[in-house]
């Protein structure tokens, strides 16, 4: 039987061919400004949220090729939000995932609009998608859920708060909000689409929606704490980083015993709701455990 | 009778009545970003783009309140793209209107979120207004004129290539591209989404569009000539400052006669188009008129 990274590289695969078909032709007078946003797009990542999403819904025995346009929706909304976010005005990084951050190979004017393009793109994908649906009501369903997540009371303001705070003492709760908004948000916008795309009722939608904000969390969490533990080469950007930055982590307020704690107990919890309910995809609940005992 | 001024100020007062209320509450953690968002939005201007949606729904006789969403979602749309646009790494403008422009207000981190901000709001609000529409279909059609209009086959893409082309040689083809993308695209929304949600049939909305992109045009030469012959303190901003700027302008390229009948032209095909619509909406085209012909 094939092993869990062979299942994810072939799952990757298949994510990356699906949302690349919606990515623009590099041509005509917009050349420069479409290469940039492809560009940020292909530095590419683990795809998780769009996996999430079409894991999700076929969890739900979905049918709808419609999560095609939501998969490469939100991937777009996230890749956006990292060209915004390494600005020189945000956190000014020159490098992600080893390679020029957009700014630095476009310019941070381009850098901005690659970014207001891609929110863009990925809501007119989006419509397109809710509105293709075979049942529109799902399909507004979940344009409705995406817009919401993806805006001031989701991730741009869990981005805010965490812009806001930078080099300040936080406490907990708002290091919570921080996370729940700027990363938990997208998940559960990726897991309540797929679920609802995919034939879930709205009842079950929203303990996936709760489940996804606890992953999301508990993934959160782990990074800081692999960011004490972790090896550098294996993580690919220095360990401590975040402390040197002055960043306040989960890990330097309630230390790392307690950090640990609070991932099993989300987990447990998230992956419990998962488990009820009653249809099966091993694939991912393989992925969720992956994302939260990931040791890189 | 009262003569138009007065009409404009009267309309103006009902259309930000509609489009302040959708404005978030300033209140919680967001208290900032959301300040930001609106101060920027209440930094004001004409209203004009909301003010033809309604004008243009209002010659189509309709009736639906789906309309208010529409308003709202152009004019933060409009907003958002001035944000960005007046950042250090674009324009660098301290000020708009007199008023101090948000990245100085806020700061440049915040400046770019409350735009990110405004964006991702216009689509909440332009989904939840087409999905309440009436008529579904109107309010879906709506929607996703609204959404290519704004993105980068749309303003974006003007926006990108006079970024591109600053201080740069043009020729008038690319001028031309630059201001019916940058200016007639969210003009062309405007009046689609106005003849739609107010009951134009689709080729009779396809005239308008023709319409609206000419006027967008129009107004944008009659703007570089009033730069050139404006009176200073009615255009509030220095005579020939594009010019300074290395700015190619129509009137640069063509000379102002030619420029003249440019703008004649273009508004004598707009007005036959919905002069030749079988409603009738004086105060459109008194507006219309007025942006065209406008001194200041």
């Amino acid at each position: 039987m094939e092993d869990f990274q062979t299942r994810l590289r072939s799952h990757t695969a298949e994510v990356e061919e699906i949302i690349k078909s919606f990515l623009p032709k590099e041509e005509g007078r917009l050349k420069t400004l479409l290469s940039a946003m492809n560009y940020s797009f292909l530095v590419g990542g683990k795809r998780l949220r769009p996996m999430l999403m079409l894991e999700t819904y076929r969890l739900f025995g979905g049918d709808d090729p419609a999560i095609r346009n939501f998969m490469a929706a939100i991937e777009m909304i996230h890749t956006y939000s990292l060209i915004h976010d390494d600005l020189p005005a945000m956190d000014n990084d020159e490098y992600r995932r080893g390679k020029k951050t957009t700014w630095v190979k476009y310019g941070e004017d381009i850098a901005v609009l690659a970014g207001d393009g891609l929110l863009n793109m990925a809501f007119e994908i989006a419509i397109e998608g809710g509105i293709a649906a075979r049942e529109m009501d799902r399909g507004l369903y979940a344009l409705r859920v995406m817009a919401k997540k993806a805006g001031v009371y989701g991730m741009i303001g869990g981005q805010t708060v965490d812009v806001e705070n930078e080099g300040k003492q936080l406490n907990l709760e708002t290091l919570e909000f921080i996370h729940r908004n700027k990363t938990s948000a997208l998940i559960e916008a990726s897991m309540v689409c797929g679920a609802i795309i995919g034939g879930s009722d709205e009842a079950t939608a929203r303990r996936i929606e709760t489940a996804a904000g606890d992953i999301g969390l508990a993934f959160q969490i782990r990074d800081d704490i692999l960011d004490v533990i972790g090896e550098e080469e294996k993580l690919g950007k220095p360990i401590g980083s975040d402390e040197k930055n002055e960043h306040m982590t989960y890990v330097s307020m309630v230390g790392l015993e307690k950090a640990n704690q609070r991932v099993k107990d989300l987990s447990e919890q998230a992956m419990q709701i998962i488990a009820d309910i009653p249809h099966e995809n091993p694939f991912l609940m393989e992925l969720l455990r992956s994302l939260i005992e990931r040791e890189y």
